[in-house]
């Protein structure tokens, strides 16, 4: 079957899940990244590499983190950037999703950065895009639903390999409320893609999507046996907003039971890494000696997204085909 | 009476309505907008015409996709852009409209793109910059009330001039609801004033506006008989959410009668064109494969919207008295 | 004890609050901001001096027309700027502002303009950084709670020195609402650092706070009085936002009482200034024909505060230790 987010050549021509994204490719975008980390840490200060192109934050749903971070990169390549935010726009004069984005492509945008409470509208908008024939408009997922998170999952590979270096020896920890993460499944197919030998998943059932076995992870419900030997632990954030009325614990007795501390820390191996995609509940899924501690490299992590977005956009919109 | 929109040079001061504004001025804005149109559809990516220039978006009514086209035309000039969203802004407080703009003077604006909900605001802006002696700051009227929304109209003019060369001998149908539409307004003065000779007003007595008749318009109350022959066809959106629990039909009922469909577009000109001013109801005033066919020039209205908006910005800014 | 606005050399780290800020530094201000009103009077359009920056407008309380002064001097400076209304952002999902703070950082901020709610919100932050070790960010406090709020102070001083040129000899009235305001307290300090010889407070009792009398300040509770001989005239607004149910006067009879007429005004030196930090509630703390009268600076202090946020802005972001 074609990967949408490639064109014939095999570039990259969307960004849309790290579900089916070839090994090389994410290769190709961790790589590229990593001179983007030098503006990232603003040794250098601005790079033309994307001048007049016009990005545009298309957010369904409200995120002004992942917008900003977004918004660095995009101008940090010399980009201009305009935000919308489409839920108090046309869409609530009843405009169609792909009538919003003919219009936009009318505008003569460069890249759309979008943002959708459902699972798979920039798929959408992607396939829209393929059919009408407009190959040099990009798409970067910046979240969709419980779907998908891609540029999380990519910085959070940039910063195994920074920290680990090489990926096919590692023992790697996700812990917690799976269920309703976009992110961890990025994560689980970024490590899976990238030949990590052993993805743990670890957490309470109710928190666990029902076809987890199937991800090819190892599933523990008991955390201290979980972090056993982990070169790297991923902690994930209590999606408290994303939960309706479900039987579930308190964030009190979360924390007791699955809150990272350094106690339950020390069961992984001395030089393991700890990250979060933020934002953090601190003292629930984590707690602040761990978060703030020796081992976190959770601010890292930020930093990183921002060379990571910054490769991303710039194999997208510097490729043949986005210049006439 | 003097026009207020232009200066005593007679060159563009302000661009508040096309009502009134001469033929020459009108050609000129759009003779402006064709090279920008380059711009627009990105073959050169930025000119440096508003270098320095800072534009103020002020929106006390919300429109994101008017807001955007204006932004990407400021930002396509180089142009700075202040983006206010006003209605949550000092106007809270208890300022007044001109305590808002004298302030915003003093930030030393060079240009107001202005949309409100009351007809009038725009022009009470510009009489008090007069009054004041500021003439280096010009207005641009993004919409108020009922009124006008002048750069709709001259994109109109605009698409139509690119598709039909010669205004002098078209007959230009314009269908809906005329009643609630300051886009109408706009059109009809601009097709006047550039010479066509027969401009048809098509629609439901009670969404027409009863001055209609002295518009200078052909009036029709049958979209069959209104249709036959034309050379255009300037849909009206249906503006539900300006109607006041009016005795109307339903949007089913509306379709039924006055939706353009491919059956009734038959009776027009084999090469007649469709506009539509956007955000579109599909299945409401316009079928879908209407929208999507051949005839439809929707899309290209908005690329060259952002041409016709570059055009004003830059005749009004960078004209004489502009400078210091 | 160690003031955390200045750096070991003594120069500006962070501008949080006019009190304890040494003279010579808030002359240092005001020399700097001198040229810089070539550029916010538009005669020279930008300067490269912030190129490549990234400043956050990091405001948890609204209010656009203080975001739009910072936004207009940073871009004059040729900075990035980033908007971040923080009310609808993450700490709405739980995150504390050090973790927003921190998370910003690690996007390579180099200057955080911070607007809160809470007195003392930019004081945690500056000490933050500093405990942190991120001696390279800067912190500009943009108004916190009723505290202090230093640009608005340091541009009236500007006014001033402007319009009188010496503080050594004038006298100076501040009218009206002094305890819900962050400006007067900035305003109080600011004169008596800078040597006005006499400062005055007029207000109703309920409306001063009970330390007035240890500031060092003349307290007058009629108006007539106070004004008498006054080089300068310092109106403030009555803040009915943030009266929460007070026994308070009607608009119309505090107007009686206390409003700025031409009568009253008549009572100050014949050349006196008047002043006001804005939006003017007309005709309840000031009559029209006094806010719109030759004695009026209020929309120059508009301008002057371009220069002064751009002197600010370019002093700390500038100086040693902000460039790696």
């Amino acid at each position: 079957m074609h990967n949408p987010q490639l064109n014939k050549h095999g570039e990259l021509q969307h960004l849309l899940t790290i579900d089916g994204l070839p090994r090389d490719v994410i290769s190709a975008i961790l790589d590229t990244a990593a001179p983007f980390t030098e503006v990232a840490e603003r040794e250098v200060k601005k790079l033309p590499l994307l001048r007049g192109k016009s990005i545009f934050n298309l957010f369904f749903e409200n995120s002004t983190r992942t917008r900003t971070t977004f918004e660095i990169a995009a101008k940090r390549l010399s980009a201009d950037v305009v935000n919308l935010n489409v839920s108090t726009s046309s869409t609530a004069k009843g405009e169609s999703l792909l009538d919003t984005v003919d219009n936009l492509c009318a505008m003569q945008a460069d890249m759309f950065v979008v943002r959708h409470a459902a699972s798979g509208a920039p798929f959408l908008i992607a396939q829209h895009l393929l059919a009408t024939g407009r190959d040099h408009i990009h798409v970067v997922n910046a979240g969709d639903g419980r779907h998908a998170h891609p540029t999380q999952g990519l910085l959070d590979m940039y910063t195994i390999r920074h920290y680990k270096r090489d990926f096919t020896n590692l023992t790697v920890a996700i812990v917690g409320d799976v269920l309703h993460s976009r992110v961890a499944r990025s994560q689980i197919a970024a490590l899976t893609t990238l030949g990590v030998p052993e993805v743990r998943v670890i957490g309470p059932k109710t928190l666990l999507p029902t076809e987890v076995e199937r991800m090819g992870v190892r599933v523990f419900h008991d955390i201290r046996e979980g972090l056993k030997g982990v070169d790297v632990v991923m902690m994930l954030r209590l999606q408290n907003e994303r939960m309706n009325g479900a039987l579930l614990p308190t964030p009190q007795e979360y924390y007791k039971v699955w809150g990272l501390t350094a106690e339950k820390l020390a069961l992984a191996k001395p030089d393991a890494i700890v990250m979060h995609p933020g934002p953090m509940n601190r003292g629930v899924e984590i707690d602040s000696s761990v978060a703030d501690g020796a081992q976190a490299v959770i601010l890292p992590q930020v930093t990183f997204g921002i060379a990571v977005r910054m490769a991303v956009m710039s194999m997208l919109a510097g490729q043949q085909g986005s210049n006439k």
